[in-house]
């Protein structure tokens, strides 16, 4: 094992004192850079750019070279999961993922079995093991999962909804089909994060971008339930190294207490919270990521240096447990040089706070 | 002045005890009714209903005639500000509301003025006035706007928006602009609800469709600031009756005291947030109007039975403050008698609740 030259990223998840607070951005290997857009004329769609170890390994350091980010994330896709299990994931310009056949039934979920992960999912072990390589311990690298209950939500609708009113419909009128469907995938998903874990990934994140379309029970019981299942299934030691945990519900400002108590180490936070007062309700208990509203790097530099102080300042004068990121993934019409100029501006403003 | 027959909404909103949990439903004058898509099949589009006060008028009615709502709301639209601003308001089948001009710069807003209600805006208050008439005191009748924050989202983005990126980047590139627009559209909402008020309008209601886009400090600045000031500038005795207003924040759950505090007698809640929770949050200052989710009513009726009663519970044992609601707008393909079905069983139900 390479001794990290970074490890602010941890220490930062591990509420351990850093220098300056480290920051990374969500979708950061993607569409805004000008090196992924040239990459990915040359192949034939998204899923080829998953699929090809070389290909995401590449990507997942293309940020790296240009930005003095403190993470890497693996380049993959929330739904490789459901792809394994023979749903047939494409993605359609500007209209986003979907599957060549949907869960419409009972039935349908009796047909569908825990992938076996070394054997359909071994691209995505195989880019971290190159990616680990690559990066060479310069910083940690990120695995990560869609969350259950947001895995069933495409699985179920079939393209983008305005409603969710066929997953919801299910989960109204057969829940106990829906739970089968959401056990599944919390095995399908335990198994892939621990192949990650195994493969080289050094942090996890959950991304649960739909929770937050859920009422308040529903959210604990058809969402954070089997999150928090996974989380206690993880492998969080490996080779003498604690693998911190980030769990990140999209709209789930409502919820942080429940959620810091599955026992993560850190919650993702999108920018309708307020940090001061999520550090208020839950302490120290975890640390927090986030926030800023990705739409903020469309305005000038004195402005995105306010809005910088404003996250910093609202979590306020603590030597550690805070990750700058954005809410959200970064657009894809961002232009690469702000992300230079937040990535500069988090470092530098950020040291008063940790002395 | 006819006494009212049925007042259990108005005694909800005003705290007073009431036998049953009043119910209403957002869009419950829409397109999920047949004689509302007949009715529509007879006029050029969407604007003719809104414009044409006997249509109007009829269509406020429709739900009434079929179910045993405690309330009326007046059939519109919250664009009509910007349309007689001068914008052009128009609606896409499938796509939804468009201008023919949007606002991009300061110059597009030094160019508006507040619009002369009576004149531009007076098709409204006559289907009011022919409403309050046709209705002849069975239920209170709701007159509502957009907010001022929630209508600058509809002017500036062209179209329906993933990102918000357009109105964003004006907030925070240029925030003077951007309150220099909502002066103005706080100024044209307060004198138009003040107006439905003198036609009619027994309740108002101000639907923040946008504010839950923003962070906890811009929602406070761009949303809640001026739906405070209209607040406090409407006309809330009317001829010796007060006229309770309703303040909903859709995404707004983490921001519930700073809405009670603006003086409003009442907050919609959409159903992410937990009724008891916010009880617990805001005490008795305001009623709560809400909030089970919509897609409920995909469900059988044994389903919607137990969700009526979770969300009944959730407010718990209280002689009153709850007005009984979904949490957003009826969807348009749900069948009629699950309204029915809902009206009669929030009624039946809730009577525990009130003994």
């Amino acid at each position: 094992m390479v001794k990290l030259k970074n490890d602010r990223f941890l220490k930062a998840l591990l509420r351990q004192p850093v220098d300056k607070t480290p920051v990374w951005v969500m979708r950061q290997a993607g569409r805004y850079l000008p090196e992924y857009r040239k990459l990915k004329t040359k192949v034939r769609d998204f899923m080829t750019l998953c699929a090809t170890p070389e290909l995401a390994c590449e990507i997942t350091i293309q940020p790296l070279r240009r930005f003095d980010l403190d993470a890497a994330i693996i380049f993959s896709d929330i739904l490789t999961i459901p792809d394994a299990m023979g749903l047939g994931l494409h993605f359609i310009p500007d209209k986003g993922p979907r599957f060549d056949k949907y869960i419409c039934s009972a039935a349908d979920i009796k047909a569908l079995s825990v992938p076996d992960i070394e054997d359909s999912l071994s691209y995505v072990m195989d880019a971290i093991r190159m990616a680990r390589r690559e990066i060479d311990g310069k910083v940690p690298l990120i695995g990560f999962s869609g969350s259950p209950w947001t895995l069933a939500c495409y699985m179920v609708e079939e393209g983008s909804s305005k409603y969710f009113s066929k997953v919801k419909g299910m989960m109204f009128e057969a829940p106990e089909q829906m739970h089968m469907l959401l056990n599944l995938l919390t095995k399908s998903v335990t198994a892939y994060l621990n192949a990650q874990i195994i493969a080289g990934a050094q942090v996890i994140m959950l991304f649960d971008t739909w929770g937050g379309i859920l009422s308040s029970e529903k959210y604990q019981q058809f969402s954070l339930y089997y999150m928090h299942q996974i989380v206690q299934s993880l492998n969080r030691k490996f080779e003498g190294h604690i693998v911190p945990v980030i769990l990140f519900t999209k709209g789930g400002g409502q919820w942080l207490e429940v959620m810091a108590n599955t026992g993560v180490d850190a919650i993702g936070l999108d920018w309708t919270t307020n940090l001061s007062l999520a550090r208020h309700l839950i302490g120290d208990k975890v640390a927090l990521q986030g926030n800023m509203d990705p739409c903020v790097l469309y305005a000038s530099s004195d402005r995105i240096r306010q809005e910088v102080s404003s996250v910093l300042a609202s979590f306020g004068k603590a030597k550690t447990g805070h990750i700058f990121n954005l809410g959200h993934g970064i657009h894809p019409t961002i232009d690469p040089e702000k992300v230079r100029l937040l990535v500069n501006l988090v470092h530098c403003l950020s040291e008063p706070f940790h002395q």
